[in-house]
């Protein structure tokens, strides 16, 4: 297992825990509380692989599957440690996203897509699968409300195209990509930077769809 | 038209029709309750399908659509007999469950994709539409939280998966899984068997992402 | 740019700002509104290419995020204007209707499917991005109660059916389609004019799924 993997199973492990607390905290039975969770790690990739039309990355390789039962299982047996713990997750979950991003960015411009596409991918298997998390259990999708989250990815993605710019080997392309992303989703978390909430209007009584 | 397909229509009535009662409940007009009961039954096979990479079922065949248009006339001409009938569709909805989830199972095989692709796709195409309805109609989706409902199409898979293994011919393989999925469905509601629900934790003020 | 290509955009520019109207009613900040807004207007189209696995058109043109930013920058800059100006999105957003359902259809036909699966993905493409905008933002699915909506879109389709059994010629088919549809829309809101809601029976206590 090289370094890129082991990266990946720490980013699938944390978004996994994030789907199963959230639907715990919602009572779901186990079972829904695994799917949540898998669906929050591999859902973004999923829509990414559709739109791409490659095969969905984890019907060909069954560890997502499994490092999923493992959040279950941690989050089962480890409950008060796991609250604990948040710090180190939030961690986990911003080297997650960071990675998902490049290997979005880098899936889309193999699959012959333009740039902007890839920055687009990139933010939907970052960003994609924390929403469906929230559609599943019920509630308003918090990246649309709620810190810097998918803007982390974009921001990424537009890093990833300078870097190629400037003529960066790949391998620094990646990193700087990855590591910009976590920073600014730390330091947005840390410091409390939010985007404006658009100022909402009255919804008229007959909204014109 | 063979008995597979009989049975596959009855799975499909039922299917639509628990999609339309509960869009009925919800007051949405004729034509949303149809597009809710249609979902419903075919919208765990498009999945499966999207992620198989093979053409949706329902788009070379139009007897879905008839199907679920029955249904649709169904409830409305005789909504009191629906409600009397309840065990009755209970028991087209467990058959239909049963089917479905082989009907998955086969098609992944097929595709060329392994025995577990094949549980977690035969698990999709039984319970997936009943997900879709209850987020259309903007319920928390009822199998994460009730009942023994995708973890029997998950035991039918390993079944399939050991009945295979055992040498069994496929027709025998086939009705083995269809009636075990059938039998722990019904056997589950009987006895009202679910599984726990995982405790809840209190969602923390700033959730991580 | 042609006249399809405008009125493509007009369409593209009215079906985003309803959804970054509606994102903004529910506080969402502006790159959730944004992307509720992007989702609106492409979200149709991309599940009828993925259904009719072509690749999403919006990938291959620029142009709708960048029509998707215009939209968000008006609602910004413009807010009070945009709510005085409803009649007038209302017109673009039936005009983009009628042009998105004849897209569909010829999307489908063009890729050898018969012309009941072009209705369907006519309809899909007109109907389903507001759908997708009102799961995102939490709320049953206002085409499915109220006014006539969806169904605009499946009369078109009858109507595409009969002009090319009656032998018109390609421009006149679209034309007659996408105006009928038009038509359909805006005298159903001029006269509220709605399908039957059904009659909810009340939800049996252990809803049989």
């Amino acid at each position: 297992m090289d370094f890129i993997t082991f990266i990946d199973y720490i980013g699938t492990f944390a978004f996994a825990i994030s789907g199963i607390r959230l639907a715990s905290a919602k009572r779901f039975d186990w079972f829904g509380a695994y799917v949540v969770g898998f669906v929050t790690a591999v859902g973004g990739g999923t829509l990414r692989d559709l739109l791409l039309d490659v095969p969905p990355f984890w019907m060909r390789n069954i560890s997502y599957l499994i490092v999923s039962g493992f959040a279950l299982l941690f989050v089962v047996c480890l409950r008060n440690y796991v609250i604990r713990l948040k710090n180190t997750f939030f961690i986990f979950d911003a080297i997650g996203l960071g990675l998902f991003t490049v290997v979005g960015i880098e899936k889309s411009v193999a699959a012959g897509y333009p740039m902007w596409v890839g920055i687009i991918m990139g933010t939907l298997t970052g960003a994609f699968g924390g929403m469906l998390r929230d559609v599943l259990i019920n509630e308003v999708p918090l990246i649309f409300r709620k810190d810097i989250y998918a803007i982390a990815c974009v921001c990424g993605g537009v890093i990833y195209y300078v870097s190629l710019a400037c003529d960066l080997p790949a391998s620094a392309t990646q990193t700087v990509t990855a590591v910009s992303v976590i920073l600014i989703r730390i330091l947005a978390v840390r410091f409390g930077i939010s985007l404006p909430a658009l100022k909402g209007e009255l919804i008229p009584e007959k909204p014109q769809k």
